[in-house]
């Protein structure tokens, strides 16, 4: 029996997610417990392993097996497999070796000197690299525009968020932009009023691993699937047969790690619940950015500071961190759920969130479309942070485009994501609660489960078999509406 | 300008190396981290990796590569490279696919049954399949006889310690068997009048890891370049670069695993030393398994053993476990150094140790010649347990032939380098004591750099510069020679 080009297609992506697994453990493993000298040596590994699997993704024989394949009979999953194959060789083979050789290395000097100029407040010199970055950035967009047929902004977009238009961002971040600063302001006047006990601390590290590990399994993470670590930078990374999630402690606050664990776990349930008879091929993975931090933030908004789950919290909390009146459930809810405008994105609470990543995404667009320069962000984002939270923040590099280091790593196209995510979140507990008019008394009684198997159902299991725009449809009866989002804020904050 | 063949073969070893990371990496973590559903997609991965691995070092080109690079001007090391980077080559050419895959698959159906049938004392079940796996060795024996024209035994040895013959290991296993029964007689005799409080416990984990931890630091273990977790079966892996160690606890009792963390130690210390500049290429790698185990027991039996050692070793017990009687020095010295025929080889003492290799090595070598077949082995094994412990062994077969699995796993050939490793360990303290009269008095003081220095002078530095007996030679003045190791068991046990 002679092998069909799709069966050669599925061999090859099998043999690409084996290298991936190693690479993701090496990679986990980097983060999680790598010793200082051993960096170097791993670095030159990853970057083997990197070449190598590239030069798989890229082999000349793809383009036949791809065209043949398509002529060959084949059921629809198996169709939305070539699908994932075809959007997957587009993207290796877009950019030359040369461009992405060039960016590695101007990323790498950029992120390098960047932890240095931060707390330096050098945006001059952050400055010269983010112009080299950015140079890179939109020669990869114009090489995947003209690959794509999409604009430039799109196309880099395109690579976390398939199937998003920039149109469509401007559509409901449009509308976003009109009641979000108002509703922040009538948060903060309501909640002026309210009293919030703050929690004791010292708060030992190993408590708050414990405590961690018991909202993991209030979430339903698999431990046997699964590992709970430590890393700088929290991430939830491995492979979904093995999902490596990890967090940080700091002693005098422990809800930094409990929210973080719980926006993990999120993460962590979607790779732990992937379609398992099609993992190793590109129809099973995760459908998109947007998508998986619409899981995370189901867990750690939609779920976590939902006032009924603080109900279900606040025993564990107690349990590690002994009893104290600040763990109250309301209280600890109210803990949870302070809204006021700051200068760091990551350190934002539900409702000001988005207005960070309104003011990413305008700046990154026209930087991307040629419409500003990188001398230009300064000013802009001083402009934007005063309209959308009333903050001056002139001079203040640090805590302005200094803050993280997507742009100098080049990641431009991502941002739209992390607010996409918090809506389609939105629009997730919306269509559960229309089909579940019981879904908070149910919270509230400690049974997960609905929600568990909603999402299992509409979004875990299904993988990358929709495009999502139709994935959306399928959960939700209708596409992406902003409306849902709008009108959690306004229940949750003002109701 | 051109590359040279010898470049071109120093570059696919760098290759090399940065998989083998990967590979090293994520086999420790198999072990020290992965949850049990992780198993099925890591064996993949591995396996994945190493048939990619074998098919780069089997390469068609290589053969006229390293004939090429032979008839290139190269300076000594590198030409030390060469003869490495040939022997790799014919090591992994020798066998072919369906030999390496039968052997694979026999090995996995042999350990996998082993695990249930030992408990159940099931000789003839194990029976069955260690046949198989015996067949498929000397198959092997004989193809990797034919390449090297060694005989069938030897050619399995060399895999583990080049150039070692069992002419050689004959004679200097004939000298100990005449008189290491008597040894241990007389020992035990002496032992007899000797009294000895037993520690109480119970030891609790996180105290005993803080004691192999500081254990380790006198050791001079790098922790930048390194770690101590946890596993099942302890061992020492990750790359020179990154030493991953394992031990296992035991909360009754707290020596087993601080000998065990301190014998690997000398295992990771002669990792992080290898040289440094030649990392990746084949003249940097260990030498053998027989100068690894001279490392490890170089750290565990004439340092750690020693009776000056405990004086060092005693505080950090008291520290980490509490004061005990028990933990006095000469105690403790009594406790690590107690001498008992027993049935199990990895709980053996250092003195009993080489009788079970002694019986291995003599039954596994005429089971690899033809000599006898496996249904031979539990009255060879009988007779050979009463002649050299005086231990009545009939029908125990799960604490003799089944106790571990390394003949069911294929491993023919390695059993001598662990008394081979123990006799050169004895040479280096010898050598070292003619240098440095003083020695003794040193360790006492807990000044170990001059045994670090030397260890790392005429081992750790030299990788595979030289062949075994050109090393030995180098670094003792005379070849492998058994009377050290009994003078030095002579000098300890009944001195």
């Amino acid at each position: 029996m002679s092998t069909t080009a799709y069966d050669d297609l599925r061999q090859r992506h099998q043999r690409l997610h084996h290298l991936a697994h190693l690479q993701a453990i090496a990679s986990w493993d980097q983060s999680a417990n790598m010793p200082a000298k051993g960096n170097e040596a791993r670095s030159l590994a990853l970057a083997e392993m990197g070449g190598l699997m590239h030069q798989l993704a890229t082999e000349p024989a793809l383009k036949s097996l791809l065209d043949a394949a398509a002529t060959e009979s084949l059921d629809e999953l198996q169709r939305a497999n070539l699908r994932e194959m075809r959007r997957a060789w587009m993207s290796s083979n877009a950019l030359p070796q040369s461009l992405v050789e060039a960016k590695s290395l101007a990323i790498s000097r950029c992120e390098h000197a960047w932890r240095s100029q931060r707390p330096a407040n050098d945006w001059s010199g952050y400055l010269e690299n983010l112009r080299e970055v950015v140079r890179l950035a939109r020669q990869e967009a114009q090489l995947l525009a003209d690959s794509t047929g999409l604009s430039r902004y799109d196309a880099l977009m395109d690579q976390y968020e398939p199937g998003m238009r920039a149109a469509e961002v401007d559509r409901v971040f449009g509308e976003l932009r009109q009641w979000l600063p108002g509703l922040i302001r009538a948060v903060q006047a309501k909640q002026a009023g309210e009293t919030v006990l703050q929690a004791q601390g010292p708060f030992p590290t190993a408590a708050q691993r414990a405590l961690g590990q018991d909202a993991m399994r209030l979430m339903g993470f698999d431990f046997e699937a699964g590992r709970l670590d430590e890393s700088a930078h929290p991430f939830c990374g491995g492979v979904p047969e093995d999902v490596r999630m990890t967090t940080r402690y700091r002693e005098d606050s422990f809800l930094p790690s409990l929210t973080g664990t719980i926006h993990e776990t999120g993460h962590g349930r979607y790779e732990q619940n992937l379609p398992r008879e099609w993992l190793g091929q590109p129809v099973a993975r995760a459908r998109s950015m947007g998508l998986h931090e619409s899981q995370s933030l189901s867990f750690e908004m939609q779920l976590g500071s939902h006032p009924a789950f603080a109900g279900l919290l606040s025993p564990l909390v107690s349990r590690h961190l002994g009893e104290q009146p600040a763990f109250a459930p309301q209280n600890l809810n109210r803990l949870m759920t302070r809204v006021a405008p700051g200068y760091i994105r990551v350190d934002a609470d539900e409702v000001t969130y988005p207005a960070h990543i309104i003011l990413r995404y305008e700046i990154e667009r026209a930087l991307i479309e040629g419409q500003i320069e990188c001398e230009d962000i300064p000013a802009l984002w001083d402009a934007k942070m005063m309209e959308l939270l009333g903050l001056d923040t002139r001079g203040n590099y640090r805590n302005g485009p200094m803050q993280d280091v997507h742009w100098g790593a080049g990641l431009f196209g991502y941002f739209p994501c992390y607010t996409l995510g918090a809506m389609y979140a939105a629009q997730w507990f919306a269509t559960m609660r229309r089909a579940m008019p019981e879904l908070d008394t149910r919270i509230a009684a400690g049974d997960l489960v609905p929600v568990f198997d909603w999402l299992n159902t509409h979004i875990w299991s299904q993988g990358s078999r929709w495009e999502t725009p139709e994935l959306v449809r399928r959960a939700s009866g209708e596409t992406l509406n902003p409306a849902h989002f709008k009108a959690h804020l306004e229940s949750r904050y003002l109701g």
